[in-house]
């Protein structure tokens, strides 16, 4: 029969079980994070209506969107989790409850060109707070908290939660009499972590035709730098000149005033004014992160304050904030730089059960007092030489093979072998599941990102 | 502005908060279940390209396949979790251990005729043992224990897993002179449950030509009815008479064999000589699994043992053995049935703390205890009337209410509100979240599924 070749496309990551197992991990840590402050899993479909999908049309995305009929319907895959949201509560507006609190962890689709590190089909993990009519700066000030959290939980310590306000922007845009370019402004400034300041005012002169003491007021208020505190003693000088800067301002001190009896340390969070986040979209707070080492990756975790979520579907006033993690390309950088642990158990099973004789009830009968014991158990039932067994038990990495034969029939016992030091022992089952799960939690505990 | 309706396409599912969290626990236990038997997590792309998807081709699949161009690429959505795995263990062959144990639970997609209770996008959940060249029957044995259990954690405690043998089938086929008809026979006698035997015989006279006597044979054999033992002493009586099916009975003798070692009750157990299922894939055991209550729902869980299962891929002989339930199908059965418990927690968090003062640094740490502790908790930050507070509460269903005012902060206690009883006590922040944490765990330790 001719062959056809088994392909993967490119731009679709498909992980190899042992590094599946680093994925699945740090989807749990992002579950069990995101439930421990108070939000619902939410699934909404991957394919939409392209109407309702691209409700608000346009723009950069709607190239990649990959678009297709399907009998009379015109449909269209997710590429982002925020506009199946915004559907989703204007939708259900009656039966939810708010302030509503989601998180998604879900694929999406962008056909971009393919290139190294770049995926077509990624995970997105995106918590959001979404208010009716109003929503407490309280929200905002969590973020950071939440951010802070996760990070910690996957085993990260080196990272640095930068923030900004939006209506601080606007304002100090305002004060300089910049209102009408500030969106144009904010576009060009948001390269300087790439570019640098010299080549950023070079295009404000030529693009924006701005004067030269013009784009050095905005680019020394962007190069404030300094301790929290140092960087609000300078905004402070601005006081008073204009409302918005003002009202951006007091939604700062709050965020950070928080963030002490939130537990987040000052070394992971810092104020920003560089930070704008591309999007309109944004009114308050907005959030990057970035791994200390490893600047060139920009941000890993990013979000903001938004004022109107669905505009496009309703006419209530659904302000919000969130953040997402780019959580395929997080893990793809992460394993590139090497900074998911290899101390982890990626192998199928705890223990694999290799029984030694054709009589197989008291291993079967082992197997289920292991299970019982909430250890992962395989049982090999292979008829193979006790070489290629043991082979078997290393390929797959199992922490720990159980050895079934005639004596430890006869003695109701099995002889526990620890892969790693090559020890082995005879206990009855249930000191064997106790003493395994024991081993396997204390190399569970451990963190799954180094750095 | 013009508004979109937000609507989601008929045959998508899409749940509110609370069904959403059981949904959730169901994957999880799922999840659980499958990794105590040593299956590994996998994850394939939702999108293949559309060659080496229906590399197979045909029949009644290819018309319900998502399928559609983006540039040059001619895509198709998966609409199973089979012939991804096929695809997966032929493309990574050389990396892969055998046998290879892997679960996956994702979405699939078959652009069936929307009715009620037929989902176009809907998860599956599969596990697959694959062996390479070979695999030992108890792979076989191994699969009622599995259902059983994962089945059993689910809650249920009335169902059934019926099992047969396509090899018996086969052979009963050959020692009647039937064999050519054989694939038509099964088709046509999988209709026996909904249409019964009298229907099925005249089918059979009618649709194949087979003489009444025949099918009489046919149909007295399915009809083989009793306990396990009972049932395997009638089939001794065919013993001798052909190779294949002597060589099905000893198959199924190994499965009933080890189920008492496996832990299996008689009871959840039965061997049914009508089951064929209808694919041409099956070579050995072949499992359906029936709600006792509910036969009208037809199987949730069913697979077999295949021989080769990617032939189109590659030379490799690898055969197999797997099962899948429909997990949105099965969600959606169960709610119907009002078989879902209503006892869980479906609430976004544990404990809700409702600070009733502006000063919130001793509500902000009490969070953060309670969350190192475990406990999911929200911290509620709009400015509302305590009744209001206490209606969110109320609303979202949260298991404890935590009251923060003056009185508590000056004391350093929460007062700690069982929203059920209504019972409040107050409680140093860390007392707190171990009450909450074991009065939660008594919760969602009850059976998520009744019956």
């Amino acid at each position: 029969m001719a062959k056809v070749a088994p392909r993967t496309l490119s731009g679709f990551m498909e992980l190899l079980p042992e590094e599946q197992m680093k994925m699945e991990k740090m989807m749990a840590l992002l579950r069990r994070s995101y439930s421990l402050y108070g939000f619902s899993p939410l699934d909404t479909p991957v394919i939409e209506a392209a109407q309702v999908l691209l409700a608000k049309g346009g723009g950069e995305t709607e190239k990649q969107i990959y678009r297709f009929q399907k009998g009379d319907s015109d449909l269209a895959l997710r590429f982002d989790l925020t506009v199946p949201l915004a559907k989703y509560v204007a939708g259900h507006y009656a039966q939810l409850s708010f302030p509503f609190r989601r998180y998604q962890i879900g694929k999406v689709y962008r056909g971009e060109r393919a290139q190294r590190g770049r995926f077509r089909e990624f995970y997105q993990a995106d918590i959001d707070v979404i208010g009716d009519g109003k929503l407490d700066i309280l929200n905002e000030a969590e973020i950071p908290a939440i951010i802070y959290d996760t990070f910690s939980r996957l085993g990260l310590r080196r990272f640095q939660i930068r923030v900004n306000n939006r209506k601080l922007l606007n304002g100090f845009y305002a004060m300089n009499g910049m209102s009408e370019k500030a969106g144009e402004i904010m576009r060009l400034v948001d390269k300087l972590d790439k570019i640098g300041p010299q080549k950023v005012k070079q295009l404000l002169i030529e693009e924006l035709q701005m004067r030269p003491y013009k784009t050095e007021n905005v680019l020394d208020f962007m190069a404030i730098r300094g301790s929290n505190q140092e960087v609000i003693a300078r905004l402070e000088n601005f006081r008073g000149m204009d409302e918005t800067f003002d009202q951006g301002l007091e939604e700062l001190l709050a965020v950070t005033r928080y963030l002490q009896a939130f537990g987040v340390p000052e070394e992971n969070f810092a104020i920003d004014l560089s930070i704008a986040r591309g999007l309109d979209y944004y009114t308050g707070t907005v959030y990057e992160t970035t791994i200390t080492d490893h600047p060139e990756i920009g941000s890993v975790c990013s979000g903001g304050r938004y004022d109107n979520l669905a505009e496009y579907y309703t006419d209530k006033q659904l302000p919000g904030v969130g953040i997402s993690i780019g959580l395929t390309r997080l893990f793809y950088v992460l394993q590139e730089q090497g900074m998911l642990s290899q101390e982890l158990i990626t192998a199928p099973c705890d223990a694999l059960i290799l029984p030694m004789t054709e009589q197989l009830d008291f291993a079967v009968s082992a197997a289920t007092v292991l299970r019982q014991e909430g250890v992962r158990t395989q049982l090999y039932g292979e008829q193979k030489k006790f070489k290629a067994k043991m082979a078997y038990a290393d390929k797959i990495g199992a922490p720990f093979a159980v050895l079934v034969g005639e004596d430890e029939i006869a003695q109701g016992l099995l002889t526990v072998k620890d892969m790693q030091s090559g020890q082995q022992q005879k206990l009855s089952p249930r000191e064997a599941a106790r003493f395994i799960r024991r081993q396997v939690q204390v190399r569970n505990d451990r963190p799954l990102v180094l750095g």
